[in-house]
């Protein structure tokens, strides 16, 4: 990775996209020219790279043939208007918004190395995964030497910072009102989430799933290379400010070899396995840190088939921003 | 129910001891003499109970031939160390604290009615099972005519009052730490609840169960007569002060029938099903309320033989009080 290039990036005033501005400096990621946007509301802001200042401009009048990759940290909105301009500009991009269908941006799982890359002409066109998705395959792709999985539960519970900044400041208001016994009033969800749970984020589909638990299962069937593996997946919002809590359950035909998943989990890259008998938690651990924190592995009370785990993870770090990185960095050392 | 008795209450100060004793007025349920009882260093407190205090009492001292029925909704210990002294009183009793085998006090779910009832013979000695099984079964049993469980997975995000007034102490005093931005010292619990979520509730075996996580399988096992089923439990605990939520997936071995789900959900004693598309909250709809409330009711994302649903509950009412005093209505309507 010795060649630097030019990167755009797409949602630069928000939870994901000062976190990826962090990060490219943090890991030395060959950026030539850093180029901050937002839509033009959010323009005009300064965010910190490498000693500087870089105001943020906006999107609208970029050109983006002045840069090789482009990360979309924005909403879905913003990335399906302008897509199609980044790439007829030849500029690669990585989608963290999950608004492209993965047939056109398929995701990828850096952990998986060369191996598990899609066939890409450029300029490439993919999706980082969402954070639960990460979580999941990150897990399931160390467990696969001992364990085929027959169909998954998820049950993720999601830290507020799921919905941005705006979320954060939601309940970190609503908390403060309740502690003061002053009357509560939801703004940016529309109940109580302060020591509540909000059983799905935002709106379900006929079929009563959600965009983010469709997207979810699709992304780990693409992840595993199993597209007709059962998933049933349930996100809630918890109130919890960064970190996402996910208790997975996983089936299989014959009894689990637990020593064996412990195994794999110990070697396996992106994963910290805490101690038998203790747990880990999003904000005790997770938070701040690049791996992935798993533990409370067993079986199921009375059913030895089944594995069950919990998985704690940073939900803005590892599960979007460092992901995104990292399948920039596979990228480049592979096609550049 | 003309008949009046004698009543005890172990643990009458804690959450669902001050519970029962609103319920008892509340439901006018037959009570002549109410004997409040606690640990001797509870004792002297007074409740309301009928317009009059009611003086609490210490439980060493205290002769259980007075009465015909105990409530114990103290501690594991306290019923573990009392309740052969009860029973050899010649006086029922229905246990709340999870602490006798069910061989020895089998568990009953009141809205069975009388089929439901296991062989008893007087003095009465049952369980009133944990506010998740509660929930669990009462959902499962209204399905039964639609649906025959294959295995069932359970995600039960607890509120802290599962550990009792103290742990509710801990939760505001912690979110108040928090909030005025002072170092954080968790006392009740080892670590961070407020913004955070905690894996498992108390100690795990070595197996990786928590004593919850086991009774509650065994609980709904006996509950709907089906001992041999697979149950995968994860009991965490949340930062919310009162109400439980539930995201029980159920695995059948065809299509399940969802119209008919939903009819027999709506036609359910006890439950709640809330319109397609909201759901329901422990705080905004479940607390303070005598039923379960069920949404999001739907099959897994990809897996049309996996029903998945959520459950809001209060635990310190319906998951614990009011079902232990359901019970007595049902044994002393049928036994007395």
């Amino acid at each position: 990775m010795s060649q630097s290039i030019n990167v755009a990036l797409i949602g630069a005033t928000g939870n994901v996209g000062e976190a990826l501005v962090e990060l490219l400096e943090e890991r030395e990621f060959p950026v030539q020219d850093l180029h901050l946007l937002a839509s033009s509301e959010s323009a005009g802001q300064s965010l910190s790279f490498r000693g500087r200042q870089v105001r943020v401009r906006s999107l609208e009048a970029f050109d983006f043939s002045q840069v090789q990759l482009a990360f979309f940290a924005a909403g879905v909105e913003v990335t399906r208007a302008c897509h199609e301009r980044v790439l007829a500009a030849g500029c690669s991009l990585i989608d963290l918004s999950a608004a492209l269908p993965l047939e056109q941006a398929p995701c990828v799982l850096p952990e998986l190395g060369v191996e598990g890359l899609p066939a890409l002409s450029k300029p490439w066109c993919v999706s980082a995964p969402t954070p639960s998705a990460v979580a999941c395959a990150l897990v399931l792709a160390a467990l696969k030497p001992a364990l085929q999985p027959q169909r998954l539960q998820l049950t993720a519970m999601l830290s507020i910072s799921t919905l941005g900044r705006s979320g954060v400041q939601e309940l970190a208001r609503q908390t403060a009102e309740l502690l003061n016994a002053r009357p509560l009033e939801p703004r940016t969800v529309d109940r109580q989430v302060a020591f509540n749970l909000l059983a799905q984020v935002g709106e379900v589909d006929e079929q009563g799933h959600s965009q983010l638990e469709r997207r979810l299962a699709v992304e780990v069937q693409q992840l595993l290379g199993m597209d007709a593996l059962p998933v049933a997946a349930t996100c809630a919002l918890a109130p919890v400010f960064f970190g996402d809590s996910l208790a997975l359950g996983v089936q299989a035909d014959a009894e689990i070899d637990l020593a064996a998943v412990q195994q794999l989990l110990e070697a396996a890259q992106g994963i910290e396995l805490v101690e038998a008998g203790d747990y880990p938690t999003a904000v005790g651990d997770a938070v701040g840190q690049d791996q992935l924190y798993v533990g409370r592995v067993r079986h199921g009370v009375s059913d030895p088939r089944q594995l069950n785990l919990w998985i704690a993870s940073d939900n803005v770090r590892k599960g979007a921003a460092l992901n995104a990185l990292q399948i920039a960095e596979l990228l480049i050392k592979h096609y550049l």
